[in-house]
């Protein structure tokens, strides 16, 4: 194993996606980005478009814009489904945050299925998604089933299996665990799901832009996702839903606004949506939202997911090779073995994650901290060299080995 | 009456809040905008924001910019709720769309009213909260009571308060109505309302910002708002909502987001919401639209309410004098003769409106056509002058004399 920084850059240079990084506003080369999993960087292409989008089209066209703007939620969505998520156009469109989104596919699909009682999750999934399957439960009289799951390991398809059941209406799970980065089995947990008549709802907000995401082999019926990570869309950035087609006409939306209307602007009486994905749209669309979206979903897409996934596959198992040699068994993995169990990102678990979080910091490298006491790395792959792991790494020895993070707040009561 | 131009530039250099407009991007000067009640216009001090924070904060901060980010809704909810609507700070956050949060406090007041039945709105009311409550009643199997109104004279207390019983759980109307621009009055429906023990929830989006709103003085209980239209945050920018202080941690949010949640990067089992406004918010917020409302805000409560609907009436009452004098009784009032009973647009009818619209943009005159054969015409205050007035009344003037409009196509059928 080489060790050098010259390594880390002869691997960049043979990179066939390495030029995408010339794309990104990256005006600080000392910092160290580790952390595109929880907000991506801006694309030039974005920045661009916003200044446009901002002076000439909203300050001069005015309402008029909306001529342009009135579809850019479908336009955007179109390239997430047939760039990001391998779906068919008219399958995918933006709207409203995933929570949101949750919510209203959720409900929707537990209209589907009446007389079902029993939504299931899993214990490790992304807090706002248990928080919005509680809240339905709660407010239906439904049994949220919990499976446990470890968190280092992912979701257990065995454990969800065994807690399906003819009474399950909904299987709602995160297909990249947001600690772990534990890339669930969607094809055997939608199969396992559909078997016994329960429709699926995936969380792809760590996986949609870093690895494949088989909706289509799975026969996956919902799903929703963000687009300020791994899609580069920036912060707060409107979020994606998808939706089977054979499900749209049948599905009772159930937060009833006017962008969902057929002939929206007739401005009628009586609700009567569209049987499309626009359906699921509510109110009025975030348009510089909605075109960071679509600029940053064109980069992804124009580097292709299955180069992007290789690249983080290499990232990741680099990221290691260096921890094994320079960190030993100080840092332990968090995250599975298994290549083939994993997304984009690696974690590792330590007794003072937090305070090592800060001492990286403070050294230029930005990496995240999520509980319990875990250092989280995040690998983007359109903008993470080989040379960013190497110094990221470096540092992070460096912090270790002379116990500079002690001299950090420990973490407070509640993140720990 | 004097209507001479001259007469309309003596009146602008002697407004009071006329140097607003300079700080507004309004690159044709030809161009006469009636339209700042659909979509206001660009701010210089947002363009400058939201440039500063695409590139410095997004691309340079990148995740540390949470840091500043993170109560960017509640900062913007504090200058709406103390600038626009004269409530206390702590009231009012941007949260969602206008239609999603009707939908989650229209939904939180039926929790906080159970075994009442009924739902009032008026048949008047903008079609995203008729659809939204009608989909409410839908699923709780309630009745939505749809009183109906005169859609040029607006919302009639009486006919609301005959609507009344004890079985109503919340009523539900817009302040001003989208088409007339018709003021409804708040104090004596939210009186007339309490009296039978139901809550109110009002559509602020044709208000705020162009009228005062007694929210205080009536005392009432929620309300939903836009920012796109009169405090020039830019298409789609978040939505508000206001929820009286004492309401706010009993009421049952029906959207279990992690941005209500106590301890929120804890990240804990179970939702633990927080009993602040906080607890209205669902998921990520838009940080671009976040920062163009708290700029369009500024502007306006640098303004002040009072002087903004003083203009507002003296531009209403010009373009009505202009009117009489050019138009006659070929375009008729489509808005409440009295000044007391109107927002900041004035609605005519005329059975080719459609035609007349189109030929108005094809002179640079932008207003709007509503349904049924309505021509709108916004007189944003910000920026509207009344040698704006003079102009589009006069090309209006020029456009019925002469009888162009009838080259443009007519109306389509759904939109008459």
């Amino acid at each position: 194993m080489d060790l050098s920084r010259q390594y880390a850059e002869a691997r960049d240079a043979q990179d066939p996606i390495g030029h995408f990084r010339a794309r990104f506003h990256i005006p600080d080369g000392h910092l160290v980005y580790f952390d595109g999993n929880s907000l991506g960087r801006l694309p030039l292409a974005t920045r661009d478009r916003l200044l446009d989008a901002i002076e000439r089209e909203w300050g001069g066209d005015l309402i008029r814009g909306w001529d342009t703007w009135i579809d850019l939620a479908g336009r955007a969505g179109d390239v997430i489904a047939e760039g990001v998520l391998d779906v068919a156009p008219g399958e995918v469109i933006l709207s409203d945050s995933s929570s949101v989104n949750l919510f209203k596919l959720a409900s929707a699909a537990l209209d589907a299925n009446p007389g079902r009682r029993v939504i299931v999750t899993d214990d490790d999934n992304f807090p706002t998604d248990r928080y919005v399957l509680e809240g339905l439960a709660q407010a239906r009289g439904l049994q949220l089933r919990v499976v446990p799951t470890d968190i280092d390991e992912g979701v257990d398809p065995a454990r969800i299996a065994a807690a399906l059941d003819d009474d399950v209406a909904l299987v709602c799970l995160s297909h990249v665990a947001y600690r772990s980065g534990a890339l669930a089995d969607m094809v055997a947990i939608t199969t396992a799901a559909h078997r016994v008549g329960a429709l699926t709802l995936w969380d792809l907000c760590h996986s949609a832009g870093s690895v494949p995401v088989p909706l289509r082999q799975s026969g996956a019926d919902l799903a929703v996702g963000c687009t300020y990570k791994y899609l580069n869309a920036g912060p707060g950035a409107p979020a994606f839903l998808f939706v089977r087609r054979d499900l749209q006409a049948r599905l009772r939306q159930p937060i009833w606004g006017w962008f969902g209307q057929r002939d929206q602007f007739a401005m009628g009486a009586g609700y009567d949506p569209v049987e499309s994905i626009e359906r699921f749209q509510v109110g009025t669309p975030p348009v510089l939202g909605g075109y960071a979206v679509l600029e940053g979903a064109r980069i992804t897409a124009e580097a292709g997911v299955a180069n992007l996934a290789a690249k983080s596959a290499e990232l990741l198992r680099y990221t290691l090779r260096l921890n094994d040699a320079w960190l030993g068994d100080r840092l332990t993995l968090a995250t599975p073995s298994d290549p083939a169990r994993r997304g984009s990102h690696v974690t590792f678990h330590h007794p003072q994650a937090w305070q090592i979080c800060q001492a990286l910091k403070a050294a230029g490298v930005i990496p995240d901290f999520r509980t319990p006491q875990r250092l989280r790395i995040g690998l983007a792959p359109l903008y993470t060299r080989f040379v960013d792991v190497w110094e990221g790494m470096a540092r992070l020895r460096d912090i270790v080995d002379s116990g500079s993070y002690e001299a950090f707040e420990p973490a407070l009561g509640r993140v720990t």
